[in-house]
């Protein structure tokens, strides 16, 4: 069966990577692209890697075929999808969100982080977090009321949060955290946004490291919620010079009631085990770290871990695409498990070695 | 329909990316892979965005199961192919060689510009030239051959002729040409080959643009047998601080005569004409040149063109990616074609547009 | 003795290097600096690299100051200067301006390729070419009248000019150069400016290289003007992946009745000999050619030659960097000639080696 | 006065950086340079940037002109300078040591760590620790007694340890740091050395980013010493795709009691008047972090401190550039303290601001 497809804000970085992915999608027909900023023009003109591939052109927010869909995928910024996500569902259209809007269970620590209100509380309380995981029974609770003909809402984690839970959350869940809990993670340049800035200029984003938002980026209460750990996720995010590409590096204060029994093989084991029904993890063999480039391109996460002795850490690697499996392929992914498809329909092209 | 399918040098860069595309190729199946500097090493452990999607190890050169395929990619340097080939063809086996070894169609001037006998002369006379959108008589003549059950060879194009003969080869072929035709050309560090060095240190590649093989480098005789003109080019690569991507611009001379009459337009029209039926040739509207990054990870060639009026010169700027198109890929459709297959098989999946 | 300096439009890449080189010039008091988008800004919130070292803010365009300055370097676009350099020079402020709007000696050709009326032509008619190693008369012209009190207009060579210049302007001069001169050059993202674009976005410039303004780009009358080649020259520039450097490989066709007594040998002794004065122009061992990264930071020109005798071209590569050799460091030692200053005073410290 | 200077190690990058501020510096005399790797090359062979700049060649580790100067820097790994330095030292020559051999001030502690004997324990009591802003006591004896025609030993710190250490001990001296310190790092390649090797190749280090040596590096117990917190540390240092730069962000938990009254802003003004002496530590404003192109090719530190309110946690951020204040003009700057010369001589170039 081959479902109709759109991408509201498909001009930005996640919009254009979706492109790519529901064009190899077997099941799926791009039948409308929009863009505010671009509207009129062709998607292969933007980009010039999809000339002979795709031959539509953006249109406006508003473009009536939006409601004809079967599935709306959203890279819009926040705000933008609070608008425009009531009246998808309520045309019938599955929503698969990739803005912030949707992602935080509790309005008030929406509206508390993003300084404005919360305008969907009815859709927010409906909503399934993307994350499947280590999310998989909201995923499925959306997909049984899709396959009842309803139209369901998912709200895609972000990229620093889906590095920070596939790398921390099992141990996390173990018990295995005590204190605040620290992250630090670098991010390549994508994350930044397709508009251009000073900051993100060639001739400031190469040869330059920088931490941003230092404790108040607003991935923070998204952590949290994944963790289940509110208010001890301290955050700190760093941009290094690489288009794509995301790691993040969480160190864990075993307790003290853990510290005699403690095993990194065990924790490692847990891992393996964790994961081992997900196509899209890998748990790398101990004292072996992620690199990004391993996952360029693609919808997989890599996971390292390590431990500290003398200080009781345990360190929680993750590397992962931060347009892959931190936006465009990740999306993808909660498409197909709310549609009722295999979960890696569309994703199983090979990233590039090199 | 499944193909037995082997790699000989699967460690270096065109050997990992042919790991790739026959993974990714619904008819091959990967049944063995070579390299002399890695054999014993898991694939994944070598290259982890393999992790969980390739599980081989490396043999030896001599591995008896090369003996076993239906076709054998040949990634190794020069002269290793002179050994090898003769060997697996006797056996049985259709050889798709990316080195140098069988490509000049003269053995003389194999053996001027390589400084080293050719021993396979027999083979030599027997080998298409492997770059299909130029040379599809070549092609069509193995692929006969093998389907009369007989173990083809082709040589493919190497990575800067490829380019340089989809920039330029239809206007020489018109007659656009007069004098010496110059070549330069910027190539990725992958086209430096894995081996690490001084010269591929990432803190010497890095922030530096170099020419290098100024005038002696050994794809001039390959380019004039492209160009069906012996003695005439003019070719300068230059190394850029980019992974994969080569970009070949060229200058014709319009001999007088055709001067008067000139139009790049009708030029324009006969590219897009000539490469109408060459699914991964793009020729980009007048006044439009291609960037690498939109080739990147593809097989695909994209092409501009344009005109100096008051010299009467004729540029022709091609990209593509030199491990895709330049190597790999190529291959790929060239295996495909001398099998019977549809030349785009194995070989659709959309690069990253970004 | 010092001079008191001042800086129009030191807030873009060129502008800004010239901040670092007037603070370590041991002569230079930098008294004032403008900015039309900046204006107000500190120079060190700007570029934190200055941070305890320049405190000024920029003024705007108009500032009083200027007209009490001893010389005042323009990095303003074309256009501005023709508005600002006549009111300086008639203010008795000797003029150093990096603009295109002073270079061409043809007030026909200005217009023709700029497309706009040049409103300066008396002060046009007095400007020196500033590319000291291949026009030293002309500064030295200047330099008197400014030793007897006049204000002086210097207009600097531009970036590819000048490293087309240096690499091939000796070789030009010997006769050696028959029909077309092809001139293809690479430059690094810091030539397309400070302006942040979809073109110099870190995920566009990265991982690519492209050709552009193919045939028609502003430079090329220049480079005729500075090889006396009227109507004779193909330029195509490329932009590539690094912050600075520029790279330029000219091929000249030897003239028939030359080749025969050709000596690369001979040329390589020409251009030592011809250079053999100049502190910034280092002219490599034959069979070594320069890479860009050697010249980062610097005023330094490196050039290398070849010979490729099969199609009796001659080769000449020059590496700069574009800011450096290319604007602010030769904008510096222009000053320095007009001011009867030894030419490398403020110039002397070393780039780092890696 | 000149004082004659060598370079034992001087092929690497921090020894050819050191190559570049000897020649800069008005009171020394570059007299020898050796490399066991590379003796006999020329330095300017090997650096092109050196270039009519340096023209020694490299002699090896036993010239007995080494026992002829006046001072000497060791940029060699570790053990070799164990071996070189009691006769130094004994020939009266005074040593600026860059390896890790005499920065430990407990042979125990060195031995656990790098697996070898400390064979120098008489000079190891008497090395001064070499980072001027933290430590200006063990450098100021030192300096005493080469002022009374002693030869002194001066061990610089780490690269790592010197942006920890100026990013948060005056924090952690006013005892804001309860438990574990959290050291998370990021350097560019030259930090991985100049050897070719897989992980430093173009094409494994660009577009990637991984975390490395984790809760195992031997900077550990450095970063411990520095900050007085023995067992305390766990430093997780990452590679990112840039030539010079590193990042530190260490975050420090506040203890309870003195969470109350807790002030950034006092924090803060305790920094700027704890390095109100240095000429090389710049404390940004509140709410603004450094960036590592702003310190690169420069002897100076950038401070950056944030707070989140929370999790009681300081955050504290420091730039530099591994091989400017990390490794070869903190060379200088100690050379400069121990000889009695202002500490910024031959260290007051200004760095590119782009």
């Amino acid at each position: 069966m081959s479902y109709r497809v759109g991408i509201v804000g498909g001009a930005g970085y996640a919009g254009i990577e979706l492109v790519r992915r529901v064009i190899e999608h077997p099941d799926f027909e791009l039948a409308v692209i929009t863009s505010s900023s671009d509207k009129g023009v062709s998607v292969a003109e933007l980009y010039p890697a999809l000339v002979g591939i795709c031959d539509l052109e953006f249109s406006d927010h508003d473009d009536p075929a939006l409601f004809e869909l079967d599935l709306c995928f959203l890279a819009v910024p926040h705000t933008a999808s609070l608008a425009i996500t009531p009246k998808l569902l309520a045309a019938g259209v599955t929503v698969i969100d990739l803005s912030a809007d949707f992602r935080l269970k509790d309005p008030k620590t929406y509206e508390k982080w993003y300084h404005t209100e919360h305008t969907a509380v009815r859709e927010l309380a409906e909503a399934a977090f993307g994350l499947p995981e280590l999310f998989p029974d909201e995923l499925a609770r959306v997909a049984e009321y899709v396959a009842q003909g309803g139209a369901g809402l998912v709200a895609c984690a972000g990229c620093f949060p889906t590095a920070t839970g596939l790398a921390s959350a099992l141990a996390v869940r173990q018990g295995y955290a005590e204190g605040p809990i620290y992250v630090q993670a670098i991010s390549g340049v994508t994350g930044a946004g397709r508009k251009a800035s000073g900051r993100t200029h060639f001739c400031a984003a190469s040869e330059n490291v920088e931490a941003y938002g230092v404790g108040v980026h607003r991935h923070t209460p998204e952590i949290e919620q994944i963790l289940d750990a509110p208010g001890r996720v301290v955050f700190i995010p760093h941009l290094a010079p690489l288009r794509r590409g995301l790691l993040s590096t969480v160190t864990l204060q075993i307790p003290c009631d853990k510290q005699k029994d403690f095993s990194l093989e065990q924790v490692h084991e847990q891992y393996v085990e964790g994961f081992s029904g997900s196509p899209f993890v890998q748990v790398l063999p101990l004292s072996t770290f992620p690199r990004t480039d391993s996952v360029s391109g693609t919808n997989m996460a890599q996971i390292g871990l390590g431990y500290q002795e003398q200080t009781s850490t345990l360190i929680c690697v993750c590397a992962i695409d931060n347009l892959g499996k931190g936006a465009a392929d990740q999306a993808v992914q909660c498409a197909n498990i709310v549609l009722g498809l295999p979960q890696d329909r569309g994703l199983t092209s090979v990233g590039t070695p090199v």
